[in-house]
């Protein structure tokens, strides 16, 4: 079976009642997520032997997040203790033509102020098959980013397959470097790479393009580009999202190994019950697949699209999903109806 | 004015807070129901004199149940304490595509494992008038099934009418009996039944078909049969489900009296509040409308299909809509406008 | 930089838990509201200064309604102590075809109950430039509809623009005078009314109409007579509602300047989250809009209607949308996208 | 078995969140009670047939005060529909030094504004033993005390104990008519009163006192002066109340026969979750005692002390202690272990 | 480091929200607990490794129980699925004079119903070192009392130290054994025992006694006939308990090692939080002061009532305190000042 | 009327669900406070015009604590927005001996990181009569200290009374600073010091002292060498405060005045609700106090007292006890009546 490690950070989630602004709310319920966290969730739920590294405060608020992994059943033998906080975000949920809200409070987290090296890879990737990262550790702290790339330089050297999901968020990226001075040589490494073609060619410096997705001609030749740039890349695959409201999403598809364009069919998604996570739980579909039916690039593309869909039905950051659930799903049967 | 006995099992129903998942939920919201229970709620909502029998553990939660009762103004005074616990039934509320999810923990409920004879059917039906059922009574112990051919066959000896809602349950059955067995003798005293053609026939031991509802000549072919195997049955409905997510449901329904089809308008119900009991919010409306206008069978399908799709708004096992919230949707206004 | 100036009641809001129907719901959340304020409250998130004049009891609950007024902002220098009691609405909030239920409870409020002459309308208007006031100030009271008449009379005086939100309750009115006894003098001297046209020519004793909002020409028809008989009015506009369930609502507005007809486009609503207030939020962002940009009157009803589209996404009767998110979707942007 | 009629008001209660204060509440916790209903409660939980008799307003917040009356098994065959609206009462529950808080708001209630005659008291009255009351219905208005005497002489004529809380609040008797002109005949007819001697005189008109409850002979006096003025008095009783602060609460009892003092010894009662109701709870305690137990008066005022003492840990206005619980303190065990 | 295995049942308890009584609770609060796995988190949370034997049921509910034990850190590999249901119990917190109320719903639990030789104990005991059951688990069903002899058989061949808390509650025992004929076999190999003398010898069929647990003379007497007719036991211990009220406990603790008596302080416990689970936190902090500091008897009594006493702040079936929390009270500082 | 400026930080405050450990609870309770703000809202409500000084983060979060001001009714004029985040604490609430837990996520908030000369003293002190500030705006950064000294230096040239409560963290000072090396020119200026003496001692420089606050010559003696190193020093208040548990505090008060010793009466506190910002509000009462009454030492120690004895049942970290609740336990009268 595989074995995957995902690196990144862990944040205390913060989101108000049911609907009420920011203003509005007496209370915040406090769950625990991140990009990495979340891939890593949902492979344990699939059945992978999941492990997350990071690094937490040693406080009660840390104890609390490596609870919560635990409760998960991802390992967390190699996290360690260490910084000042854990990172903070606050969430208002959205609803019809009104957006979800996110103000960030993530700087100096426990692991944005590592040290370089506080990691010792080798051993942590002893036993394992495949190693995920995302953008955001490239972009919380120059010292995170440094530390991420020592990690996928282990990981490559070690044979394991590297994944990565860009996840480009301009708030970030604050400490100096440009995406293309950092993200070029980390993708390089990569295998498996998740993001949309225009994020991918900005953060590999490369022209700026506005693709247009049900071109599979034109695709194709956006993504060779990527693969041209990127030695080991086996397969590229971009999430279609079409936003009709808060509420109500349209999630697709698309997948290419270097040779083949695979596309899932767009799905309805309303009523949206929480839209944060639902890119981390495509990556955790899309790992999940590859993983279990290799062999099978429509099914992968399927089971990360049905992932995505069924996360927007669940509240938190990850994806509490069942293979069951997803299964349905990626056969047709989008009924919901009564399990009893 | 008419008088109603319903006869089954009352529940604990513990569902999970609003979208949250099983392993989520740190609080169960409490409720009580049942299938026939939510009956006699419907019929005391619009005014009817309604009872429920059944028997209750002689615990706190079983007062509970019966508080729950009286508040309904469903009377009690057949209710009887006496086995070991209230049957509890766990529920996850679906959304959009992921369907609700019910754990069963109803087995050796009070009501299942009473002795035959527990109640008094010539006394119990004095002075009344209609007298339901449904199937799940006699598929969750061979006792309660007994009890309640007792039951039937004592109303039809006392000229009450007798309906029945078929509601399948594959889960429970589990006595050692198949519904062929026993619910033939069952439904062979009823004069009003509800349920699909296809679970019917199943129950009945005859053919299995698949029938197509909106062809007419076959349906009156299919509802012929019933009644020659039914010689007492007067009214045959089935409610017509499609279900477009857990969320969006659409509505309708068909009733044959042994001469004409009658078929109600499909609506749109989204979004769904509740599921649960919207089966039996149909079985409610159908029995008050055919004692309130047996004359108009058209309407009577109209206000059960009504009251089917208002409960899908309602919190809980029964439909808590006003004779008059139902009265505006046979009349065709579901504008849902402020009432002030 | 305009001072505006609004005149009325505002009401303890005791709503039940979500879905929960009266019945079901042992608790209430307790907000505070009334079209007057809610005007205010528009105006203040819009960077107006923005005054609330009203009478509140000398208890616990008044003092309750006043700190929320501090902390929307809304200057209070002028809302006076007396009377016995705060006006309180139950409010059971709708889902799909079950409409919202509102119980008033507000007779005999502090405001209902005020002498003539409470207030002290040139002191209050000094350096203020709006006036505005609603139907429902004249329909609690006689005394509270002449002291509205002498904050009118006043403000024309000072040169105030004025404006009514017709907003007609026929539960209310209950003092003994019809509206077409009261209404036409308020009327007369107000510069900008919003409301359906048939309320206006029922509120102005004018023949009955049954309008099509369709028909430009008919349109500017029905306004010239309110014009007519209006001599101070500049700009009327009604709010365009299509009700498809209690929770999808189609929203539009025109907006008649005397010589051309204005219409913005209709937009969906879904799902609804809260529907009481949107139509204070459509006359808060029309008077918003009118102050800021007096010479876009395509703007201005384009403005209004978006903010009330935003305020149905919102829990509590007034809206907390901010600029940015109503001038989003004046620019056609209805996504609803995350903001991080 | 002995069926006891109780006649008065049911107010909406509505609490702020555990410890909060008005300002910081944004729920209210909604209950239903008041003086009468709460005897009528007490008495339904100890086995006794009870009847509650009120107007309700016919609106959704009257449906649910009949509910919940309906749920304590207190009988409402004789509650009938009318007037504006359910009398309020909006509660903060204090802690330690700090007191509850009430802010009434009941005035206009649709018990307070019947018409003289409403009910048909010997219809009522068939059957009947024992007819309860308290000086909060004298207090509310003219009508509502013209009523209630109407009730007592009907229920002295036809031979049922009647019997009274004094339950004096300054706050009430607005409506121009002192105690004093009203509580002697009401209280000429009463077989048992609770109250504390002074209160009695001062409703008595009698002179002011200031007695001493642990100086027997001086008691004896007091209470003879009563059973003077109460030609049919056989039972005066009065709670002791030491309040060391809000949440601990010294509870005794005395009761007097016309012959000799019978004296509860005093209990601790710490913390304290709800003190309203606690009174009526004493009340209802000391009527199931004189009815199930009249030869003991010792245990019947030990009975009122230990059912006042527990109600002090239940929330809401009845008290919901079991026959079981308060004989435990009647019989000397506070432990208050765990029965499991 | 020491290995420790506890075996029993987990459950899932259904408390009412604060202060309420079952009847007024429309929520129940959902948490796990059972005696044996509440000592494995206690010496989990005190860095022991330790771990929990069971069987759940195979359904969400049995889920959520195995993702309680993991975030807890108690280690479940040897945890099996099958069987019906997890056993419920329904929990009524009491306050002051009223005491808290159980309700079991416990009968055919998973565990309950396993077949005998279910678990492989030689595999499980490998590298362990502690062994500990209580006396419910004897209690359940014959079954389950067969499985835990086994296991202790196992347990004393293979040299782990046996731990027993003797856990007497008389509503279980109900498979027609007696403890007397089931627990002196189990008790013969115990090195540790947690209970009442009396307790003890009733369980070991010796005769009815009821020490005064002040006279140390006396106590060495019964102590002694305990270490006779167990030749394993190393260690007696008794939890003091004197309950003030449901609010107000006072615990202390003795501790007998076959020659001296060591005696605890008794301390004062008020308020109460939650009074269930505080004899488990007893037994876990006694066999975790065993194992870290066996020399030192005294410490080992004091720890476990300190353990004991915290654990009545806190929520849930199991203790949360901290290491350092137990110590400050061992060394005297029950001042609960804030950590800041 | 005094016009009292305050100035410091406020906060996030995030606690846990009644009685749960942080690892427990789902929700956070969200609400805002800081003890030089916490002032600032006791003399708004006692009816001083207060006013607070701050910088908050241009963030939604910000906002919320700008509402809060108002709501309180706490001026915020001179409140500018910028820096990157609001400082947080955690709270978890002890009980019995259990001890309240804060974690501090405090670092690089809004208004530890002003720059110098941010505020424009001179203009803000404009018509104002009182300055208060406290030690830990001293302790949060080098800046925030610098521009509390400005602030300080200025208002002595302006002539207010200044006030500073020393309230010692040893976790803040964190900047590389001691306090002997910042406090003694702050406290130079300082009319009215509150603290205990042997942390005056500590911030001052001089030598470490064990005062007994019940030898009023020894502590003649010490408050003298106060006087001595703070020539400007009227007042020196010093809270006593025994902890006998979480639940159970012992709350008395010193005051000396340069000639005498006035002492409050030592008050027995139980239970607490919330032991957070007591002690801000015996310096809002201390302030109040000395502005209304300044002639009456004895009366102002006793408010102090009486006000930091009531926010012990107040929820939050500010002090919403009315002047009628404290006047009425200065008056002796702590009995917790419910006021009806």
């Amino acid at each position: 079976m595989s074995k995957v490690v995902t690196f990144g950070e862990i944040m205390l989630r913060l989101s108000t009642e049911k609907y009420l602004r920011f203003s509005q709310s007496k209370n915040f319920s406090a769950t625990y997520g991140g990009g990495e966290f979340n891939v890593a969730v949902s492979l344990a739920n699939y059945g992978i032997d999941a492990e997350f590294v990071t690094r937490l405060p040693e406080n009660e608020i840390g104890e609390c997040a490596l609870k919560e992994m635990r409760k998960m059943k991802v390992n967390t033998q190699n996290v360690i203790f260490g910084g000042d906080r854990l990172g903070i975000y606050f969430l208002e949920t959205g609803s019809g033509n009104r957006g979800s809200n996110v103000v960030y409070d993530r700087a100096n987290s426990a692991i944005a102020s590592i040290e370089r090296g506080t990691f010792d890879w080798e051993k942590i990737f002893e036993g394992k098959t495949w190693f995920h990262f995302s953008g955001i550790t490239a972009a919380i702290s120059e010292n995170a980013a440094e530390e991420c790339l020592m990690a996928i330089k282990t990981a490559h050297k070690l044979g394991l397959t590297i994944s990565c999901d860009l996840n480009y968020r301009s708030k970030l990226w604050k400490y100096g470097k440009q995406p293309s001075e950092v993200m070029p040589e980390m993708l390089s490494y990569c295998n498996v790479i998740l993001g949309d073609i225009d994020t991918a060619n900005f953060m590999l410096g490369m022209e700026k393009v506005d693709p247009d997705y049900t071109d599979e001609i034109a695709l194709k030749g956006f993504y060779s580009k990527l693969f041209e740039k990127c030695p080991n890349l086996k397969i590229a695959a971009t999430t279609l999202r079409y936003s009709v409201s808060a509420s109500h999403q349209r999630i697709g598809g698309i997948l290419y190994d270097g040779k083949s364009i695979y596309e899932a069919v767009v799905k309805e998604v309303t009523p949206v019950v929480d839209r944060v996570g639902t890119g981390d739980a495509f990556m955790g579909g899309l790992v999940y697949s590859l993983i279990s039916t290799p062999e099978n690039l429509q099914r992968n593309i399927d089971f990360a699209v049905a992932a995505c869909c069924l996360k927007h039905t669940i509240v938190g950051d990850y994806n509490l999903a069942t293979l069951q659930e997803i299964e349905n799903i990626v056969n047709g049967d989008s009924s919901g109806k009564v399990s009893r």
